[in-house]
Order: structure tokens, then C-alpha cells, then sequence
């Protein structure tokens, strides 16, 4: 059932991407590169955590653009990450990377594109809110972009690249995978939350359950990139190992890496127990996300 | 005296530079990077011209971190465009490029990273402001993200790539100007215009100083690029012919393109009519951008 719920999800977020891009985006190889690798498919599970978290609260239409915006956010860090003089990857979300086809450099200047919009987007919502929202907004904005910045996921991509291949203790994979990862994963579900008008309590709760989830999602990534299937999973697997990049499979071998997901994920759900049956979905999703094998 | 006005402001915008850094960073290889590239000098105009401008209104201070964020972006826009997949320089600011001294994994995300914090920090700002400052801010963040970004800088930056050595029309060489560039350099001044709450009439008068000085700018740079002395510009020369780009000299000469940075000059000092002597600053700084020899 929650896979037919983020695949509605997945098609709201399209359409609303591709409207974005039409609204904000000049012609020409820019907007055909971003466009290329934002309109690519993929799990949208960011902006789907975030919708279906401020549906909690009846906001889903006031996020919509704000959950645009995270996988704008998303999908830049994936351009960057990919070009040769950082992962060096080949093949994303079953496609050619973007420096592939558009050259590195206009695949660098997608992905500036596509991080600038996300807060151009984000600016115009608060600029144009009414009332209280404009400050709601407003901080909404600052979690996202403290999630996505120097103390979030770019420190955690620049800790991954400083440390590549010296073989990191368990610390440090720990750092790079909550900031990598996690903390755009929680932010998602967070920036749902605010949106939403969401109190203290509720606000506690969905935090623990972003956090989790961000864990869970991070250490499933590094089982598929062992034991998946490059075409289930559209990118390239193994690169981890051959990278000498510590993960939780090489630190903790896949048995007790699954255990320590499943833990997690009791931990996800059991933080949504206040909001009782509408919190369905996100439990669903928690348990989709330790089943997924893409 | 222009010059010890824009040594003051230069100083200023420095020390909140290293304070925000200081506050935002964590530590690291990243923030080296992020840090080498920001405090490396520079004219530190688009910051000077929003304090400057702020100052008409007497905002000065309100406008201190805005002017910061603008240099944040002008820095990052630098780093990529330094890159070997894009200009491919060695020299900025008198010193090595990222790049060079960081890798270039190190300098996209330290590029990245300056941009992401612009953002972040014109967000908390946004968030912290009181009362009718909210609206107004977010509003200020809007003109700028529009300005750096797919319709503005990003975009000439795009054009620039894509139409090197194709002999470009005198149209593409004034979209890739006025985008690259410009849009920027006008920002600067109308963010400053709306940080003051300056009304539409001088909002205007201002955007028209704006528009001319930037496009005075860009055509002493493309001057420069010919005649000028590498080590007082702190960075390679040459460098346009070299990639066979069209320039205003490449196009009109240095003669011809001398006299249209004096028309447009003059257009810049006219438009500020209406502000009589508080003005003077802005007047002398045009006049200073035409006859700067770095």
C-alpha cells in the first residue's frame, strides 16, 4: 500500500517540478541539463517524507513546493557528487550522469542551478506568504538549508572525500553518513512538520523519526551497493569497496548491519505512537524503507 | 577618497566575513577552502555597493550581513568558474586558484558550500527579523537568488560555456555581460535600495545606477583582460582571446568600447540626480569603476 502511496506522491512532485522548471528556467542547455537530471525519476523519498508529514497536519498543498525544493537540493548534490573529480560515476538513476551527456562543466553549473533555485523557490513562498507564515516559512528555509549546508550534507560529502580510502573508524563513517544523508532525510520529514504548524512534542517525535530513518536509509544503501542489482538499482554498485570507503557492511559485515537497521526502524516507528493510526503511512514507509532492495 | 571609502567597507565586510564563518563553519578541509577563497582580498564591490547604498537610507548596519552573502556568492561563482572543466585559472586574487591548492572535489563543494551558506544565512536572518522586516527580507533574498541564479548569473555563466570560440553576435556577448555579470552588480545596489525601504521612485533611479555601472564593469574588465598588468589584477590575462571569447574589445576595440563605459558612466551619475549630495559617494565609486586599473 505505501508503494502506491509514494508512487502518487512521486507523480504530484513531477508535475510540479516540471512546472517549476517552466515558471523559473531560461531556455537552453542549462535548463536541458537540469531539467535531464531532475525530471529522471528516482525514489523522490525526500519530498514524499516531507508531504506526507505535513499531511499529518491537512498542509500537504502548502509543502508541495517546499518538498519540490528538497529534491531540487537532492538532486544537485547527486550531480556534484557523481562528476570525475568526486565519485566519478557513470550511470544515475539508470541514465548517463549529467557530466556524461552535458560535459562537466555545464553538469557543475546544473547542479549550482539547481541548489540556487531550491532557495529562489523557497524565497518567493515566504516573500509572498501572508501573515504568520512568512516567519514559518522563513524558518522552514533555514532548516533546509542548514541541512543541506557546511554543518550538513556538504560537510559530510567533504568529509567523504577527505577521508576516502584511509580507512575511517567508525567515528568518522558515523559523521559522514549522518551528515551525508541523514540529516537531509530528517530535515525532510522536519520541514513537513513545521509547515504543518506542527507543537513541540509532535515536532520531538517526527525529528526521532527522520533521524531513524535517515540510519536506516543510509545502511541499506551501503548492503545494495554489495549485494544489488546495478539495474534494480540504476546506478553503479561496488563502488564503496573499490573506492575503500568504509561503510557499515565493511565495518559490521551485512548480518549485523541488518539487525541494526531493523533496530532503527522499531525506533522510527515506535516515536510516532502519539499520532496513533494517521501516522500509518510513515510507519509503512519506515518498514518500505528496510525492505526496499532499489 | 572613494578609494579609503571602499577600504572601510572592505574592512567591514571582512571581519563579519571571518565572524560569520567563524559561526557557521565547522572545521576542516572544507571550511580551509571556503575560508582561503572568501578572505583572499578582493575589490569587495558588490558588498561595498550595498552598504553604500544602504547607507543613503541609513541601514547600514541591517544591510552588513546581506552585503556578506553578496560576497559569498560572487566567491563561489569565482571558485566553479575557476575550474579546469570551466575557465581553467590558475591565478585569483593573487594567489593560486582553489583548485589548485585544495583539488578540484575540494573546490566544487567549497563552491557549493558558499553558496549553500549564503542562503543560510540570509534565512536565519529572515527568520530572526521582526515584525514587517520578515516580508521585507525575504523579499531582499528573493532579488538576490533571482539575480545569481538560472535567469541571472548562472545563466550568463551557461552562455559563456556554450558559446565559446562559436565567434559570438554582438546579442549573445550582451546577454552573457549582462547576465554574468551585471545582474549581480545591480542586485547589489537594489538590495541595499530595499534593505533602506527606499520608495519606488528612487528604488528605480537606483536600479538604473545599477544596470550602467555593471555594464561599465564588465566593459573595463574585458579592458583589463588586454591592457592590464597581471600582477596588479591579481589574475591571468589574456585569457579571453586565448578562448576566443567575444569581448567589447574583441567587438568594438578599446577606443570604442572607452567612450561606451564613459556614456554609460554618465547615465549612472545622471540617475542618481534625485538624491542631490548624499549621493556622492555612489557618483564618485562610478567614476572610480571607469578608471580602475585592477
Amino acid at each position: 500500500m505505501i508503494r502506491q502511496t509514494l508512487e502518487k506522491k512521486a507523480a504530484l512532485i513531477e508535475k510540479r517540478l516540471d512546472e517549476l522548471l517552466g515558471e523559473y528556467c531560461c531556455k537552453g542547455k542549462l535548463c536541458d541539463a537540469m531539467s535531464y537530471s531532475l525530471m529522471a525519476g528516482g525514489k523522490r523519498l525526500r519530498p514524499a517524507l516531507c508531504l506526507i508529514t505535513a499531511g499529518l497536519f491537512n498542509a500537504e498543498n502548502e509543502a508541495l513546493d517546499f518538498a519540490c525544493c528538497l529534491e531540487m537540493i537532492h538532486t544537485y548534490s547527486l550531480i556534484h557528487d557523481d562528476l570525475p573529480a568526486m565519485d566519478d560515476d557513470t550511470l544515475r538513476r539508470g541514465k548517463p550522469t549529467s557530466h556524461v551527456v552535458y560535459g562537466e562543466g555545464m553538469a557543475i553549473l546544473a547542479g549550482d542551478g539547481l541548489l540556487n533555485l531550491a532557495f529562489e523557490v523557497m524565497s518567493d513562498l515566504t516573500a509572498n506568504a501572508d501573515g504568520d507564515y512568512t516567519a514559518r516559512y522563513a524558518k522552514v528555509m533555514s532548516v533546509i538549508a542548514k541541512a543541506s549546508g557546511v554543518r550538513g550534507m556538504i560537510a559530510g560529502q567533504a568529509a567523504d572525500l577527505e577521508f576516502e580510502g584511509k580507512g575511517n573508524s567508525e567515528e568518522i563513517l558515523s559523521y559522514i553518513h549522518d551528515k551525508k544523508t541523514a540529516e537531509m532525510i530528517k530535515a525532510s520529514v522536519l520541514c513537513g512538520a513545521m509547515i504543518g504548524g506542527a507543537d513541540d512534542v509532535q515536532t520531538e517525535r517526527l525529528e526521532q523519526y527522520g533521524k531513524s530513518i535517515g540510519l536506516v536509509f543510509q545502511i541499506i544503501d551501503d548492503i545494495l551497493d554489495v549485494s544489488g542489482v546495478e539495474q534494480d538499482l540504476g546506478k553503479s554498485t561496488g563502488k564503496d569497496e573499490a573506492a575503500g570507503k568504509q561503510t557499515f557492511v565493511s565495518l559490521y559485515g551485512i548480518k549485523k548491519s541488518k539487525e541494526l537497521a531493523q533496530k532503527e526502524t522499531q525506533k522510527a516507528v515506535d516515536a510516532l505512537g502519539i499520532f496513533g493510526m494517521d501516522a500509518d503511512n510513515l510507519k509503512q514507509l519506515a518498514v518500505y524503507l528496510l525492505s526496499r532492495d532499489r
